[in-house]
């Protein structure tokens, strides 16, 4: 018996709980509240959705959790001490929806839609002279798996792109930078920065007034990450200030974003209620019910989460 | 001695013959207005920027002349009846700008931008469904080089392209489309259609109510081509009758588009003001220059537009 604790509405949960028994007719996946108490100690791992972390306390056999997200930045604060392991979700299906929105945003500003959005709402008719892509340079906070397939996009759609992360990376025809110095001089060449890093200790407020000063004049960003990676008051600063032209928001410290946040109605932001990659309930099911099976078959515990990096 | 003969502001038509004499050391391109009457009978070939046409009867010796645009449809109809063969601007940086303009612009329907940025004006956090880009159908209209650039760029980032033309085009991956029964059996089935024809008798009002009505339910249309192929009246009542869920308009029958025009504060029509593949000066006058150095040498015209076809 396997325990699916999220903390989603029931519809949805159950939603979950129906699909991953679909994938796994060899198990039984239950909804936490259905756990009879004497089953908790023979249960190995948990399949969880975000959840409160408290309720694990009462499996006192866990030894791993599947997270059916790809974000995993609550779990890991909670677990850090704890020895259960963490796997979350690693789907193809993610990585092309997270780098078709990056090159989708990257269009949008890349080819002026804020400015002529505006000039529409205005009945004004003015053209605005082409930047080639091949001189438009995208700097990529983040190269793991969805940076990585975001950056090649990209690339191919033929900009000039970067790439940050805390471990160099190659990848033919990116450049990658690493650590602060790095960090400096991918931003001082970024017309467009975007957003994909996790959020850690080492992420939280990394994008802040002092990041955002030396980025080049009339440069954009995008966050497609966590919202507490951005430092907000400092982003709207510079972007009032006119040193920012646009920012693309996908993502928030509160989700849903508060009706009475100044970010709404600011002209020079762009809000999404964080659509950049969402799971698609098919294909997790099949990377969890792959991983559930390979565990079962082996013993070994799927590649987990550092619990030093929390990535 | 060459006359650049156009309706361009005073200040571009300088730009033009200034960046043409340096292109082509060999010439003297010369401005209409400063042309000798006495030279004029000397002019085998002008270079023309939608020239008034009634001017080019001065030149009795003219066998030729080059668009330094793509779009010719005003000198084609002026010209049916003349010997003066006519070479347009084929230039890859405008296939670039184009294809990348249609990928960006699907992607921003693909994406929900539209819908989207309401939600946004309306403070309104809700997430709707991400179709796969393999599931999202986008019909061409027109194969010629920048349809065939566009189809293929759109294919490459993941779409379902097929393209519509006069003649029957084999392209890898793309399904091609002829004829009047080709041309039903495409747009049936096109969740985006994007019109990239050339302006001729028989593409004016092509975009009509009747073909409009063919579209599933929810499509939207992309319009990079010009203002005349759509019947605009037609074009509104779809988009009224929800038919249609977006509109997406770079050209029009007149332009600047009129500040009267209800077009501009339609809620499901994006108004671009002609950009999606601006003229590159620089690799225009390339062109140009290695067209006319050709003819120089070896007295062949490049090849010209079909007046029996208009492109």
């Amino acid at each position: 018996m396997i325990p699916f604790i999220s903390q989603l509405p029931k519809d949805e949960e159950i939603t979950w709980i129906t699909a991953l028994n679909q994938a796994l007719p060899d198990e039984n996946i239950v909804a936490f509240s259905e756990v009879n108490p004497a089953e908790k100690k023979h249960c190995q791992l948990a399949i969880v959705a975000n959840p409160n972390t408290e309720l694990l306390a009462e499996f006192e056999n866990l030894t791993w959790l599947h997270s059916v997200w790809a974000g995993v930045e609550h779990l890991m604060m909670s677990l850090a001490n704890s020895p259960i392991d963490v796997v979350r979700l690693i789907d193809p299906t993610l990585s092309r929806a997270m780098s078709e929105a990056v090159l989708a945003w990257n269009l949008y500003l890349h080819r002026d839609m804020p400015r002529y959005a505006k000039q529409q709402k205005n009945k004004h008719w003015q053209q605005h002279q082409l930047v080639p892509a091949s001189e438009r340079r995208i700097g990529i906070l983040g190269l793991g798996a969805l940076g990585q397939a975001s950056a090649k996009q990209l690339q191919q759609n033929g900009f000039k792109v970067m790439g940050w992360s805390r471990t160099a990376k190659k990848i033919a025809n990116i450049s990658s930078y690493t650590g602060n110095k790095g960090l400096a001089e991918m931003v001082a060449q970024s017309d467009i920065l975007v957003c994909l890093l996790p959020l850690t200790p080492a992420t939280r407020g990394m994008v802040n007034e002092e990041l955002l000063a030396q980025l080049p004049q009339g440069s954009a960003v995008i966050n497609f990450a966590r919202g507490g990676i951005i430092n907000t008051d400092e982003l709207l600063n510079a972007l009032n200030s006119h040193h920012l032209s646009h920012a693309v928001l996908d993502v928030f410290e509160h989700e849903p974003l508060n009706a009475n946040s100044e970010l709404w109605h600011h002209p020079d932001i762009t809000i999404l209620p964080h659509i950049s990659a969402p799971t698609n309930l098919n294909s997790a099911c099949k990377i969890v019910a792959k991983n559930i099976m390979s565990f079962r078959a082996t013993g070994q515990i799927p590649k987990a989460v550092s619990k030093v990096n929390g990535y």
